[in-house]
């Protein structure tokens, strides 16, 4: 039995909903504004597609002056080259690092679960583009927007200050 | 210029040697053992190919018995399901805890980094194959090896008691 018109029209419409809603798009951060992407100052860096599928280098936990639990995640390139111990990065490199409150799981005491997302970061590797920061751009998004010029400032001094013997990357790949 | 047969044979074999022992390759775990993979007791499961590189679900940490950072990665189809919060995850999902000692990041105080990993373990859905144990099979490896008996009994008695009603899995996705 055929159904009738409107219910087929209805039934289209539904579906297109769905899709545009769906919880399975991909989320904010990664969708491209009208009028092309939100690049960082200083060093005019997007939020990079695809990145929250890209595999895990390793986790971290910052307590000093916030209390944060974190993932660096690398593109194809990057992670080839920290999971072999490879440094200097090579150009192409991207590293991702995800930052969340931690916050108590309610379902297992003493276990903390991501909370609330307060930023995303990532560093570029190009030695052509960024040679007076070691040959990497940096990128920080607050709720999708790039932060101040300012922040994106302080990103170098303190990886080289820091960990510049190791291409100013401060993550080991962890197994 | 055309080289000596002696030297591109020597070229041949010095590349065949660093593909060989590249450490690019497949971490020891990943590594299938002469005479088969070693399986889970109870459940019957392996090590699952390439899980290192699947993407990354969400971080914990664990500070009741332990001290430990923890990362949930997922295989496609599982990580699909986790990302649109669709419940139950459909069979053949897998999902992989990574685990390691909390330890300080000398580079950065109040930071902390993974330390030694003391065990990798994860959940197989196959509901035919696992219906006492919610369809799900379970497989913990300490060092390479699986974990006794008595181990993989405890698993789903704690992932019934507190997480049934989400499919036994206590990871949400962090966006």
């Amino acid at each position: 039995m055929s159904k009738p018109a409107g219910l087929v029209s209805a039934t289209i419409v539904c579906l297109a909903v769905s899709v545009l809603f769906s919880p399975l798009r991909a989320p904010a951060a990664d969708a491209v504004p009208a009028g092309g992407p939100l690049l960082s100052p200083i060093f005019g860096l997007p939020v990079p597609d695809g990145y929250r599928e890209w595999p895990l280098v390793a986790v971290s936990h910052r307590t000093d002056n916030k209390d944060e639990l974190r993932a660096i995640l690398a593109n194809p390139a990057a992670y080839k080259a920290l999971h072999g111990g490879a440094i200097p990065l090579p150009d192409g490199s991207i590293l991702a690092k995800l930052a969340w409150k931690r916050e108590p799981m309610t379902e297992f005491e003493g276990a903390f679960r991501p909370g609330v997302a307060p930023r995303i970061e990532f560093m570029y590797k190009d030695s052509k583009k960024f040679p007076a920061t070691g040959g990497w751009g940096f990128a920080r998004f607050v709720e999708g927007k790039p932060a101040d010029e300012a922040t994106h400032k302080s990103c170098f001094p303190c990886h080289e200050a820091k960990v510049k013997d190791r291409d100013f990357v401060f993550t080991r790949f962890a197994p």
